[in-house]
């Protein structure tokens, strides 16, 4: 039977036997190894399944005990992160320090295994046709193509984009839509166009490394809300948070968040935008993830719950097409008007010939086809991950299973620190994201972030290596 | 005999009976009739040669009496300026009008005769090979032309700036060099490295529009600095003025001065570069128009004058080879790691295929060459457009004579308001910009920039209509 399968079919028991009251909130459910035998299937497809089970917050591990349901309730991220929430409400300037500062520059260095940096495998992109496109487009678009572009940017690829808006539970037009030089540029000129300097903006923890060198850049003060990696930032806290301070602008990854691998549940979405909306507080979202979704139905973008144009959804073609063509965009909402001039003073337009090439590619090359056979490839990477992490890392250790992208967080258990892996994996050859460079605070010293989208021999006994070598990382 | 001959030939005689003390400070020289008569040559000839020789501050116009030798002195920009001085030396903060925002916005409006833009005329463009090398070479590279390049840009496009910048007196090596999406944000990214908002900066006036509203957006104060259409910023008044203030930054369009056409002497620009570096202020060179100098030699960039690093020189191939494919650079000196980190915050890196296609464009697509060709059709066009100038405008009509690129800047007499002959033109279908886009103050309601990268028929009976509607546009 395929191990997804198997997977699922733990998950499941697990899941109708809490819901019928079998095992009620508090009890401690079957031991791996009772299930294993039970179920004739592998400890490691148990482990895996439990961990699941663990990030969709139905269950709960306790040290040297086993496992047991969880009292069902949005205090997951509080509870979990012990006394952060007084702290929280203090905003924060962003001081990095060198040493993160040097992680983070290190983890991108090409020369090493690329488990450390959230990039897509070029060897899954469609390289071939999208620069038979470049080539074919820039021809027939001759004057067009080496001119500036409108601001806006060509009206084709704004058309494109915006009919598959359809698909994140939006209703875009190509007017509402500007194209910029990635994700992050629309991110970043967001936060130009809601914030100023001094300013106080709320953020998810663990934190994109990008936003907080950039909101460090900026001088805006900080708020880390608490995650979890099963369904995203917990409202809770937020909304406690914004209450208690002044906050100019939230940015959220919902749609499987970097690091986390988190995906809100649609009702939180809705319930996240009405909250900021009551605030009158913009939203920046990220849903650069959003086109990698494993399931069948490609997940709703927070846009989709708006209704007074205070989201800014930013996301880019980086992921999933071509991250050199730097292609991305912002639908801002009523900051149409700031974003549009805000852009043509930052790089005028974005080039010409990348715009074509992508906007053909979403025309005319099979964009959705590919699609399914990247979400299909990178879901059968992250399985094989986790089940190379429950064979070599110690036990304790937790692996987030997203439902969409590449980007797996792992959470050792307490007492190890993943700046040593770090620096054991950086001195063999192999990156990986440790958890201090994702926050200001220390509660992501054991964890860590691995990208998926590789998988080969090498990736493998990379993964080994580090599964053997956190037991010379204890604190 | 050539028009370009005659009108040197007079320029000369003139220069040298100055000179020689024939004709010495305060006195009148021929006029216009006279000398036309006595040199055979049309009034229009020397009408264009007596507004060169006032360009370069040799001789002035009075009005009702002729031309007059002027005062030799550095003072023209200040004496010209009336009580400038006082003014500047307060620092204003930058309030753009709406009315002018909105010109700003109109001239780059594409359904109208384009002499209101700095753009390039596509047609002179070397559309084909560019698009045969962006094909090839994307092809050629493969994996690496859909891949991030890296922050700093693709390197053998840095070497080949590298080595060019040798013609413009520097010595960069390709690690001194950035990539940027074009030179305005080149120029955007290095403002952001070098101030904060509530800083004070110092920069030519009449001031490129993009910089106003990015001045504005950062929250920075400006002094604007008088220049000449000839020499371009005053040297007196800027020394005397960073004395008097804090200045954080001086921006510079040392060669081919948009809008004014200037070019500052070599002297000069070596006086400028030691006056900040003694004061220790950076600055902010703009130098896109260099390569297009109708000379022998390309003009020196100021950053060839350098001892300290405090150069931050900017520069495209926006304005000569393909505006839309967004490839630009700074040379950055000792600012680089300050740049490089906010490079990568804004867009990660620029486009990969379209650096890749300028690289072997400038290797083995004959740059040089092309370059030659295009420099004569624009100086040959600033003629032309001078000459109908000279028959259509009214007397008192001063045009600049640029020695480079392709921006004429036209002075009316006083008393006329060109922002009406903005609209009128408007109304017409023809754009130009009006004097005010360029200013917070009142001083250039008398002039207008005009765009010669264009020439036909259309233009030249366009230009023929801006100067029979100037009557039309008293005060």
């Amino acid at each position: 039977m395929d191990k997804t399968l198997l997977y699922q079919a733990v998950c499941k028991k697990i899941q109708e036997m809490i819901g019928k009251g079998t095992f009620r909130q508090g009890e401690r459910i079957p031991s791996i190894r009772v299930l294993s035998r039970e179920m004739k299937i592998s400890p490691n497809t148990v482990m895996a399944a439990y961990a699941q089970l663990e990030n969709m917050g139905l269950i709960e591990a306790r040290p040297q005990s086993g496992f047991y349901v969880k009292p069902q309730a949005l205090s997951h991220g509080i509870k979990r992160s012990g006394g952060l929430l007084r702290e929280n409400l203090k905003p924060k300037q962003v001081v990095l320090e060198d040493t993160t500062l040097q992680v983070m520059n290190t983890i991108s260095n090409q020369m090493l295994l690329p488990l450390g940096i959230g990039m897509p495998n070029p060897d899954k992109l469609p390289i071939e046709k999208l620069t038979r496109m470049l080539a074919s487009e820039s021809k027939r678009f001759g004057i067009q193509s080496i001119s500036y572009a409108d601001v806006q940017g060509i009206p084709r690829l704004r058309t494109q984009i915006a009919k598959r808006s359809f698909l994140a539970g939006c209703s875009l037009g190509a007017d509402d839509i500007i194209i910029t030089s990635g994700c992050i540029e629309a991110i970043t000129l967001a936060l130009q166009c809601v914030c100023r300097q001094g300013d106080t903006i709320a953020i998810g923890t663990p934190v994109h490394p990008a936003f907080l060198k950039f909101i460090q850049w900026m001088g805006l003060k900080i708020l880390e809300i608490p995650s979890c990696p099963a369904e995203g930032i917990n409202l809770d806290v937020l909304s406690y948070t914004i209450k208690q301070n002044h906050v100019s602008a939230c940015i959220v990854i919902a749609n499987f968040n970097n690091p986390l691998g988190s995906l809100m549940p649609e009702e939180k979405k809705q319930e996240l935008v009405s909250l900021l909306e009551r605030n009158n507080i913009p939203l920046i979202e990220d849903d650069i993830y959003g086109d990698l979704a494993f399931g069948k139905a490609r997940p709703n973008a927070l846009k989709a719950y708006e209704q007074k144009g205070l989201v800014l959804h930013c996301s880019s073609f980086s992921k999933t097409l071509a991250p050199g063509y730097r292609v991305g965009w912002i639908a801002p909402g009523k900051f149409m008007q700031k974003l549009m001039q805000r852009k043509s003073l930052s790089n005028i337009a974005t080039a010409s010939p990348t715009q074509l090439a992508i906007a053909e590619f979403l025309v005319n090359g099979g964009y959705d086809s590919y699609l399914r056979k990247v979400r299909r490839t990178y879901a059968k990477q992250i399985d094989s991950v986790i089940e190379v992490i429950g064979l070599y890392f110690p036990g304790g250790t937790i692996a987030s299973r997203p439902r969409g992208g590449y980007n797996l967080w792992v959470e050792l258990p307490e007492g190890y620190d993943t700046y040593k892996l770090y620096e054991i994996a950086l001195q063999n050859g192999i990156s990986i994201a440790p958890g201090m460079i994702f926050t200001l605070k220390k509660n992501f010293r054991h964890c860590f972030r691995i990208n998926a989208s590789y998988w080969s021999n090498r990736v493998e006994h990379g993964v080994e290596f580090l599964g053997k070598a956190v037991k010379d990382c204890k604190v």
